[in-house]
């Protein structure tokens, strides 16, 4: 079915516009204009596409978190040793070089947008904190975690862990490098695990 | 010289008045003509006080930090234990009741907004890297953290730590509550000190 393909591609087309959009000028730029000149569409063109702005942002929004979810089930299904393993699907969530940037430009571009549009979309739940969940279950049951850890906080304390550095790494790149990031979660990793990378 | 003190108040209150449209409406709807309307002004009286809805903006935002850097520094200046004093240092940057919400969600706004606005303002630093830093320098002159701690990765840690937790606290409320954002810092203090709490 050609056509239906056809228009996946230009849906994601369309998508990949919106960021370039959002990354250039903020969510203040983003309209159904902007995004379609961008695009080398009409309005109503592509309107065929995305009925509304907010179709369109959540669409965009969430190829977004496919991409990412992507990269890092390609990272789960390597043979790697547990904690190396970990470690390098928590630098995936992290920006730390100029697409992963952009892409958290505009997931935060869109979580803030989407504060004030509470009925349309959830763009906080984004599957980070289930995806920490299951990384401290797979420490655990590898026989890998510390004795005396609180599991449930130490998965809070992960999400934070990750979260917060990952905003800022966005918000102040000259700050804090990809090196630095890389050994503050080994060094919080060997706090956790028995033993030492 | 009432004039001056007046004019002080009356930037306070717009500056207040354009928090409550943020809440409101977004940084979308934070233009000097809503803010004015918010304030009881006209847009010409609005004028007199900020020739520019960036020069508002910043007051606004600057606002914010001095608030919670009052509140921190009521803390730092009461009698209690080292450790017991730096938790609630810790306890006051997150979100953990309507005011403080209301304030991060504003700082969260204006950190977005301000990602476009490269010239004009500098949201991202608010200052909370600075006092984590403090903090877990008081703690070492304590004599109170673990041996073979590093203490820069310590910093980068607690830092990551309180920033994620409150984005947290700010996109997702009903997941993360007072008292489990207690529970994380004193599980995490404790992990890095040397006496329990």
């Amino acid at each position: 079915m050609p056509k239906i393909v056809d228009h996946n591609i230009r849906k994601r087309q369309i998508a990949e516009a919106s960021w370039r959009v959002i990354l250039e000028q903020g969510m203040e730029g983003a309209t159904v204009r902007n995004i379609a000149k961008e695009a080398g569409l009409s309005l109503g063109a592509l309107r065929h596409y995305f009925s509304t702005q907010d179709a369109l942002l959540e669409f965009a929004m969430n190829l977004v978190i496919e991409r990412v979810t992507e990269r890092i089930t390609k990272i789960a299904l390597k043979e790697l040793p547990p904690k190396e393993k970990v470690l390098q699907i928590l630098l995936e969530i992290v920006p730390t070089d100029a697409e992963k940037m952009a892409e958290m430009e505009v997931w935060f571009s869109f979580v803030s947008y989407a504060r004030h549009k509470k009925d349309s979309f959830d763009a906080q739940h984004d599957g980070i904190y289930t995806g920490i969940r299951k990384l401290m279950y797979y420490l655990d049951e590898e026989k890998l975690l510390r004795k005396n850890l609180t599991i449930e906080l130490e998965i809070e304390r992960l999400y934070s862990l990750v979260d917060g550095t990952a905003m800022h790494a966005l918000l102040d790149p000259n700050r804090i490098e990809k090196k630095q990031i890389h050994a503050l979660f080994v060094y919080h990793l060997q706090s956790i695990c028995i033993e030492d990378f």
